[in-house]
């Protein structure tokens, strides 16, 4: 009989709210019979994009991250507005932040970053068949938008130049789809 | 001339602390002169280890992701205590979890799993040479620990099985060293 790993809520409260984060606390009952707590991040989930150009580039962009004080090499990503579908938010965001829309979108999964504290999952598209437009960036949203050869972003993760785990995990799946498909 | 993308820190307060997280709201000037506010975890930071078994199996564990209520498959990894070398916290969380030890420890590099909302930085690292030995786990860590081969494992993440961001990073890395150094 496999392992019962399941952990059950107790209790929760809210730790922090009103700003950008929520944040809870929850007393659970471990697999053995005793009691713990568990505080993690509220989240409403998010997109990454791997833009392919016609030309084989991918799209990306340098953003800097405010928690970790550095500029970061990352795909186009966001947050799902609510109710929004999955799908809307990749190509909203795609738009927004470089100004390109994509004839073919492709699901190519989920990916949790931060399972020991956040409830966050991000789902990958691949989207290529790239059309430029300006972007619809808001004032406030400072970033750079450029690109890269897909050798060139491998050697970029190599040398510790893209460390960011979504923009790292989407590239996996996108680079493993593109193999299967001789895309 | 690049763009300026730093934003500089004009005060901070903490608006949560006392239990495992400690998150932290400061308010910052954008590099447009505007005011903004950002929330986000403080991490002491954490390693990954990719263990690889003569046989060239990986050690993955099965281990209860309370923030999404859910089993997850994943690298051993675990959080660095205050003044400890990174190398000893790989060495440690792999004998602790999983009742190994490495006699080769190769750094593959940096993650960065939460840019958004975290300063949390994840140490990946390659064990190989693998002696068996008992866990050290503490009666309320509860996981289980398994062998899967390399293909079994990208069959899982191509599935949508692994979805674990830092599990599908610290392997990209493994890999891609692995075959540069034909490991």
């Amino acid at each position: 009989m496999p392992l019962d790993l399941t952990e059950h809520l107790i209790s929760s409260e809210t730790i922090a709210s009103g700003g950008m984060l929520t944040v809870k606390r929850d007393q659970v009952r471990l697999p053995n019979g005793h009691t713990s707590q568990r505080e993690y991040v509220l989240h409403p989930g998010a997109v990454v994009v791997v833009p392919v150009m016609e030309n084989g580039n991918l799209l990306l962009e340098k953003q800097f991250r405010y928690p970790l004080r550095q500029v970061f090499i990352e795909l186009p990503a966001g947050k799902i507005d609510t109710g929004e579908d999955i799908l809307e938010t990749g190509k909203r965001e795609l738009l927004e932040e470089t100004g390109y829309r994509a004839k073919h979108w492709v699901k190519l999964g989920a990916i949790h970053p931060c399972i020991g504290y956040s409830n966050e999952v991000i789902y990958a598209y691949l989207a290529h068949g790239l059309n430029a437009g300006a972007h619809q960036r808001d004032e406030d949203e400072a970033l750079e938008v450029f690109e890269l050869s897909m050798q060139e972003m491998l050697a970029k993760i190599d040398a510790g130049e893209i460390t960011d785990a979504k923009t790292i995990s989407a590239l996996f799946l996108a680079e493993r789809y593109m193999k299967n498909n001789s895309l």
